[in-house]
């Protein structure tokens, strides 16, 4: 069973969301309360606790924002307003601290796998340092204050990254919506809110973060999440048992067209590789290199890839350097 | 040029109509005249020059008829009438006769290539005996006599397999017809009489055989085809200059699936492999044996390739050994 949940939960990341006290939100904030209260201060305490680097999100490549949001360090919200906002990343990238972004921080730590307690004591120990040396917003009543209500108490969010090729291909994934609600979570497409599920990919998290302990809603989390690799596996068994053979070609010819083409669009690569990782997990796709699968579905997301290739390339050119890179690592890992 | 001409023209074939003097034709003759006169007149002229063998059609298994067929060693009409007919073969089935078909004999030579004139003279060989031996309906105003007033005359069909991938591709396939129709000439898909242009094939051929000499008519089919290879080699620069990334890109693709599905169709098959063979013929696939490439395709024929499996293979059965016998033979021989 635990390897089996390997091949359905990607990641997961605990996020707090905390606040200066005092000190209005990002929205109505001052230059002088961003740079030199909230930010300053934030990156004083964490440093202390490691190998971090501070990036304002002004002074950023455009690409690199590109690439942050691609490894989900940061958030599309950053990008898109950037003159008060930084990142705090640690050197590894599983730590990254969203600077005036909604609330003054966002603390989140993201790691492979089904391994939300561990991400939960990481980003406690940052979190103790910032609450320790700064004064942040908490109400005896209703725990740490926030920008939007839905964050309040806690101001935790715990989500799991899932992979639901077989549902989503057997067409019940309302069936998971369902599941999913009745544990009172919500899941959303990969790149958060609103974003539709490229690559059969979901988060899986909890909707308020106000009248339960952070133990408790992590366990709430987990629970759900090993009722839906339960489901998933299921149907898995189930798109085997009613027709192997198509299945079986599917994965295969995904594998073909990836291994083999000259240009690839991102999105036709999410929906191919989706399948090929499909066929491994199925024992249909002969994997040499599992670590490197992952790796190279990072590397070939468009801004990734352009920072990988170190040209300028149009959108064209990006599709067929995908594909040149794609046959290169490709033909090695996989084995028919 | 005499290269290129070989991406484009397939195989080349001269066909003969002959009739018995006195004996009906076919439609109306009696057993008796199609199995001791036809039949055992025509095998005894024909054996003595050389290693020739005769099958009866009924007396032949279903899937080897089949198989014959793909091999244009026979035509539908045999198959389906096999009553009184017989097929009588060179060891290397380079020249055919058919027996009691629509005429009492039709006598066809079929090499690989452009090869009009050494099929000419193959099959004058074998005329000239049956000739010398045997009484042939002649007259000196019509010529040859035959069933089907199109045949009267030399009783000759010369036909060229040409293949036009850029042509179909470039929706030019009008222009090909108004080329061959102005030299006074007919085109058809690759299995005869209103048979579809699977994979890009299609048979040019004269129309009628009466008022011109053999060599007279075998001349005009060769001006035409050259005038062809002219126009589809022509597409084929068009076809590059256009979207040279578009054309690799299919090309690529299809011998993706052709060398990593599970299953494939014979339709399908013929669809991506005439692509694939465009890829060869552009230098954009690498083929480190064309030989090979053209068994490949002979092979996985529906009827041909039940042969070679040697097993009873139900339709889905045979797309997925096709698809086991292409991952084998074509990863080797094709490279990216």
């Amino acid at each position: 069973m635990d390897k089996n949940i390997d091949t359905v939960v990607v990641s997961s990341r605990i996020r707090l969301a905390r606040n200066f006290e005092n000190i209005p939100f990002p929205s109505r904030m001052s230059q002088d309360q961003a740079f030199s209260i909230v930010m300053k201060n934030t990156y004083d305490s964490i440093k202390k606790m490691g190998d971090y680097k501070i990036y304002t999100m002004e002074t950023l490549p455009s690409l690199t924002r590109q690439v942050m949001f691609e490894k989900h360090l940061i958030s599309k919200n950053l990008i898109e307003e950037p003159s008060f906002s930084a990142v705090i990343l640690s050197s590894d990238e599983k730590i990254s601290v969203m600077v005036n972004e909604e609330d003054h921080l966002r603390l989140q730590c993201i790691l492979d796998g089904f391994n939300l307690d561990e991400a939960y004591k990481k980003i406690n120990e940052i979190d103790d340092i910032i609450l320790k040396e700064n004064n942040i917003a908490f109400s005896e009543e209703l725990g740490f204050l926030t920008a939007c209500p839905t964050n309040l108490g806690t101001g935790m969010r715990a989500s799991v990254m899932v992979f639901l090729p077989a549902l989503s291909m057997l067409g019940k994934i309302d069936e998971l919506v369902d599941v999913v609600h009745k544990f009172g979570l919500t899941v959303r497409g990969a790149t958060g809110e609103g974003s539709s599920a490229d690559g059969f990919l979901f988060q899986i998290s909890n909707q308020v973060s106000l009248g339960l302990s952070e133990e408790k809603i992590i366990e709430k989390v987990k629970n759900t999440v090993l009722k839906i690799c339960e489901i998933e596996l299921n149907a898995r068994n189930e798109l085997m048992l009613r027709d192997p053979d198509l299945v079986t070609d599917e994965c295969m010819r995904s594998f073909g067209i990836l291994s083999c083409c000259y240009k690839i669009s991102g999105k036709e690569f999410n929906s191919l590789f989706a399948k090929l990782k499909l066929g491994v997990f199925l024992d249909i796709l002969k994997c040499k290199d599992r670590k490197l699968l992952s790796t190279i579905e990072k590397i070939v997301q468009p801004a990734t890839l352009l920072e990988v290739s170190g040209k300028e390339l149009d959108s064209e050119e990006r599709d067929v350097f995908r594909a040149e890179y794609l046959r290169k690592t490709l033909n090695g890992c996989i084995i028919l």
